[in-house]
């Protein structure tokens, strides 16, 4: 009999409504042959009202305690979906992640999964019963209770699709789709119908918000394709699946805007070996992420200019850090801008392709929006631009590569 | 060293300042020099919201899942308590029924305990943490979560402390200890400052809130002190403890009302064996709570008139089902009053003093309140009145025992 993985996310399950909207899709599937399998995140804000209820206690509550305090989310989430399945007269039953044996490392609030037993699951599909895992959580071999770090409960799908071998793992959303750009940004764009890992991987690190790029990897490894549709309605979404011969065709499959960055640069950084790790490493015991890195020669090889862009929140702390190394390995200047923005152009045709970097500065240049910095990989092309030209740099990008057309190589 | 239990109430626990409150209390006993172990409610009115949610998904739950549901809220607790004295300096370290080892049947939202695992919090004891326990849940023995009843934190209190052999079990609340009367409705009533377990439980079934029984009868059978007193003073409040021969020459130690109760009346009930057994095992198969049960003699000993009290709100469905009794049995009538209350008087040395029922008739009589019926136990006498003269019977009885006066007998 097919399995069949469904996660609803949080705003699939803002209220009673939503629940029994979710649970009736879930019946339906089940009525039609399905082994049928739920993972469920927390309602609507609550994550958020959790966290604000630990704030008000403490400013650095102990990790531990915060994994005890969120996973109460996804917990009452369960439950209640369990009790609209039973309402609508089906049988379901909720598992949190220590009745299911979901177990992980010991890294409270960001805890990698180890094992994931079946037994339970088993058992219970074998009943008939719907079974609703709670997202995001865990339990490490101590019985101390984990989660995955923000939004992995689309990790969880992801993972329990590929251990119960599920023919595809469905992630229920607000947005019917991945797009070739932010629809809410530009209006033109399109949903794109299929789409590999790897460029989704991209366009989730390009700032794509849709999905979980755990999730996405999780996916990749075992192979599950994943289709990310709308909750709100019956049409078919985004399949994120192996990447295939005719995907190469295009070159630019969507563009990307990342807002509210600062660009950090260092001036006149002493050009030897093991400099750039010192730097990384501490920026890194800081817990400051860092995006794109970008280094060039400057006084003729002895010295260089290294910038990286991070979240513009964490721009004091990133700029306390760098002053320190700046004094301690020689670094001539620390410049901090906190008002930019990263626009990216994604695609796998990319490798083929040539030209494409031109056409997007071309673009970006006939609209007259200044370039700060630019970072390539393979199949990404990325500018910081100033944070008010982010948004028409994308419309512009969008515009330059057609992506309103449905591209020729499909 | 000496081991102490503190219960947290929901009304303890309402927001982040008296979460911090009694974690401050909790530091300063254990800065004493004695073991600590807390057991926390859910917050404020927590539990109450989780039982909306739950109804505005369906009106009639499973209860597994209404088990899943509502230890969400003890959790919560017991992660914000942990953070409040962690934030203050101090280690501490929650844990769920799960982690703790409250082994329970499998009735939910009614599971009785079956085991408690000392090895956890001994462990936890010895590394200098205050333990934090979440009140009211357990796991059956197949790993599923269950719950004790609602206000039944207090049992998790009292059952931990016997276990873990506790001095004391101190119980915060927001009153300041076991009054006389309702201090609400009788201003001069006194605080008693040691009342017996069997005392404490005749109050508790009068109507007199402030604990719950089932705490009361552990604490009785294993011979823990309880010491219920208020979270928002550092005065000393009740303490319940064994019986003393002091106490005894107390004839009435305090009054209670109980309100909103229904008289159910059968006439002409065929007197022979069985039929109050059919009777009473009827109404408890609709799980409608009997509260005092009277008879007499009617028609000369062929026939027999029962009545009993109930709740108001279950007196519709307890009019069916005793409506469809007469009609198998051969019952003359049912009369049900929605409009009556039940005022008592509690007190150990009733057992010895005469006169206490004649007294408190006498004192009803003078007030012109008219008594519907009487019921007396060995330490209580309990009058039916109207509802409205429910408060004012209270204070008149109140009066007549002297109870603002501190007993001559102590």
């Amino acid at each position: 009999m097919a399995l069949l993985v469904q996660k609803f996310g949080g705003t699939s399950l803002a209220n009673a409504e939503k629940i029994h909207r979710a649970a009736r899709r879930a019946i339906r599937a089940k009525l039609e042959g399905r082994k049928l399998v739920l993972v469920v995140s927390a309602m609507g804000h609550a994550t958020d009202e959790l966290i604000t209820l630990a704030k008000a206690i403490s400013s650095d509550p102990p990790k531990r305690e915060l994994d005890m305090l969120l996973t109460t989310g996804e917990q009452v989430s369960i439950a209640l979906m369990a009790m609209a399945i039973d309402a609508a007269g089906h049988e379901a039953i909720s598992l949190t992640g220590a009745q299911l044996g979901l177990v992980t490392d010991s890294s409270h609030t960001r805890a990698r999964i180890q094992t994931i037993s079946r037994e339970r699951i088993d058992r219970e599909l074998a009943n008939g019963k719907i079974v609703i895992i709670a997202g995001f959580q865990g339990i490490d071999p101590g019985g101390e209770i984990t989660t995955l770090g923000r939004g992995a409960s689309d990790t969880t799908a992801a993972a329990l699709a590929a251990v119960l071998g599920a023919d595809v793992c469905e992630i229920y959303t607000d947005v019917d789709g991945v797009y070739t750009a932010d629809p809410r940004i530009v209006p033109k764009a399109r949903k794109i119908e299929e789409i590999s890992y790897d460029m989704m991987l991209e366009m989730a690190a390009a700032g794509a918000g849709v999905m979980h790029s755990r999730a996405i990897e999780f996916a990749k490894k075992f192979g599950v394709p994943l289709h990310v549709r709308s909750s709100m309605t019956d049409s078919k979404g985004t399949m994120i699946v192996a990447e295939t011969a005719g995907m190469e065709a295009i070159a630019v499959q969507g563009v990307a805007l990342k807002e509210d960055l600062a660009m950090v640069s260092l001036i006149a950084v002493p050009n030897k070996p093991g400099v750039a790790a010192r730097i990384f490493a501490e920026v890194a015991r800081h817990n400051i992420i860092v995006d794109d890195i970008v280094q060039n020669i400057y006084d003729g090889g002895s010295h260089a200019n290294l910038s990286f862009s991070t979240s513009a929140g964490e721009a004091r702390e990133t700029r306390h850090v760098c002053e320190r190394l700046a004094t301690t390995l020689g670094i001539g200047g620390v410049e901090i801008d906190e008002g930019v923005s990263k626009v990216s152009a994604v695609g796998i045709g990319m490798r083929t392709h040539t030209g494409v970097a031109a056409a997007m500065f071309e673009a970006l240049s006939h609209a007259e929006i200044n370039i700060e910095n630019i970072s390539t990989s393979e199949i990404v092309i990325s500018c910081i631009v100033r944070r008010e030209d982010g948004p028409r740099a994308l419309r512009c990008i969008h515009d330059a590569f057609k992506l309103d057309e449905v591209a020729a190589g499909k």
